[in-house]
């Protein structure tokens, strides 16, 4: 006989999903409501404006898909690229390739950009492939790559996109609400997102926003998208403004309780302020990471604050050190994915967890784990880099 | 700014989501782990062995999709449909509609069996349709229509498609917890359900569970899954068994602490314990609306007693009716749909919600809110004669 399951309570600080704010853990709690329920539908618009905000538009085509961001990457795909397209989908990491995966499903032909791991897409190639590929009617990119922690010039690669006449995809699952994100001031048309980020939710859904032209996109496409779980007419039908909400599948009620208060705290603190925490947290960390001697994948330029991607110390047992890191302090950290494996951890600020806290738990952990693994470490420097640079701020 | 969501705490008597089980929302409430954390990988364990417990299976593919119902639907589709295939499609109500949809979006082709909403599907035009159709490579049809309440042979239909060589594709959306489901000894294929039904768990995942034989198609059926996020191929990478947990998508770990609850209450209780429940509720149920001059749709051998569709009196609005229920008694049941619209409603006693006191409060409040309406109600005989089945019944 099965008994209730008690997860024992971890510190996360991998590549997501990251530490929940228990202010959202007890929202998800609250009880079921029908997804038909007046109630109900005033807090879809709610959502709806909250994730406008959040991804700075005012687009109409803006909600939370119902299940988790490849779910979200696949609805934009499904809904925006034609069997026989041409799509540019530039990579410089795993989830680049999934794109690839993507756009070849939908019957169509992805021209790979491809850029090293632990880089940001060089605009000046996707210039080209698009020159090259006068037909192409899509650009899709990764906005911030979660396997490598680089994030690429979303301003410059949908503005190319534009110009060439080609709709943009941006996936910003990990960007959402940790950096800067501009959907309207880029001019992005399809961007996709998670909540287990820098949302700091519980995994499982998707928010996503669409531009006027890409929703004309879909509107003219003179097709049934291969989906019906995805198809934007249908859940637009059920989430769509003034619409009579009419019946496409049974939303996630909790689910979205539990979006709704992530939304709610990022409201409240503000876009720009919790940008900036992001980057705190980054700097101090970084600053112990260099004292433990452990150095950046990703040049300073192009770093994500909230997935710091390092390459760890040679003759290290990764595989020992994030058991460890896991057992004896209850910390999460991520491996190396792709070429990457074996050769980096990714440590995660993201959301919540991006707070001071953790920031010196990490360095507190990963400098007893380091010198337990034989490695020379000068023992307290790094957490006491660390503090400096909050004593520095404050 | 927005505030925080407090939802009005509702009894759910509709076709869905039903009334949560406060274990389940105190479970899904538990601190957030990773998705590749081992303490997960054995919850994962646990809750396939117990979906293979409620669905009376040994299958090994046997998992939650991690999306509502109608992805599990879209599941069974693009992984066993291929484009050019035949699909005999059995239809008596809403979902043998969608079904369709999904076998045509796979760029097959269905064979529409149609009875009339509210019977159960006639085996004999199913027979007829897989003699006509030699060529066809599935029977799909609805095991427990959720849009009329009316359960079809399942163990017949099943052994059917097997008799044509053909897979089963069974939608048991609403039967998975209420009434028997056997699908091992029906020999079914391809099983889906939702977890905000008979579970009484919150709605956003659909537990599915493959043959043996379905597995081989999926294996060698030599190309992609149209869809990324739910080819089964990449899914069981992580779900299966001594596999190395390649990771997929990010699972919705809080909503799987839910469903796991949910099937250890299910355990607890034992399936045929469940399934007597939900009769010994539904009799009472009925005798109420007996005495209410109200009727069934579905004739007495086919009704499903976790959803009531009954005709309600005639010069009733039904709006009114619905909106006085949820406005002053917290009570939702359900409306009719399709061509059932303003001339049913559909009454759930599903899971947790299937209890002597909702049977009661809604008798009690159908019988005060038909008064208002004017009609000549035998005030007080609905509760009277719920409670001496109930008294006949201990």
């Amino acid at each position: 006989m099965a008994k209730s399951f008690h997860p024992p309570v971890r510190t996360l600080m991998g590549p997501g999903p990251s530490d929940v704010n228990p202010r959202i853990l007890e929202a998800v709690s609250r009880p079921t409501i029908g997804h038909l329920d007046p109630a109900f539908v005033g807090l879809m618009d709610e959502i709806k404006a909250l994730l406008q905000f959040a991804f700075q538009t005012k687009n109409a085509l803006t909600l939370p898909v119902s299940a988790p961001g490849s779910a979200g990457m696949e609805t934009c795909f499904v809904n925006l690229v034609n069997p026989g397209d041409t799509v540019i989908v530039a990579q410089n990491g795993v989830f680049g390739g999934r794109m690839k995966e993507n756009v070849e499903r939908c019957g169509a032909t992805a021209v790979m950009v491809q850029d090293e791991w632990g880089t940001a897409v060089d605009p000046q190639k996707v210039a080209d492939a698009l020159k090259a590929n006068p037909d192409a009617r899509v650009l899709a990119f990764v906005h911030a790559e979660t396997s490598t922690g680089a994030r690429s010039d979303a301003a410059t690669l949908c503005k190319l996109a534009s110009e060439h006449d080609c709709l943009s995809i941006v996936d910003a699952v990990t960007s959402l609400g940790g950096i800067e994100l501009d959907v309207h001031g880029w001019g992005a048309d399809a961007v996709y997102s998670g909540t287990q980020k820098c949302l700091s939710c519980i995994p499982g859904l998707s928010p996503v926003t669409f531009s006027d032209r890409a929703a004309a996109a879909i509107e003219n496409r003179g097709r049934r998208a291969q989906s019906w779980f995805l198809d934007l007419e249908l859940v637009m039908a059920y989430w769509g403004e003034g619409a009579q909400r009419a019946y496409h599948h049974t939303a996630p009620v909790n689910d979205l309780y539990a979006l709704h208060e992530a939304l709610v705290i990022l409201e409240e603190e503000g876009l720009q302020s919790a940008w900036d925490r992001h980057q705190r947290n980054h700097d101090a960390l970084a600053a112990g990471l260099e004292a433990l001697g452990i150095e950046f994948v990703v040049d300073r330029e192009y770093r994500l604050p909230q997935l710091n991607c390092v390459r760890f110390p040679d003759g290290i047992d990764d595989g020992a050190v994030r058991k460890t890191l896991l057992n004896d302090f209850q910390l999460e950290i991520g491996a190396g994915l792709g070429p990457l494996a074996g050769q980096v951890w990714r440590i995660g600020l993201m959301g919540f967890a991006s707070n001071q806290k953790n920031v010196l738990l990490c360095l507190g952990a990963l400098d007893a784990v380091l010198r337990q693994q034989g490695l020379a470490v000068d023992s307290g420097a790094a957490v006491a880099a660390a503090q400096a640079v909050y004593a520095a701020q404050s």
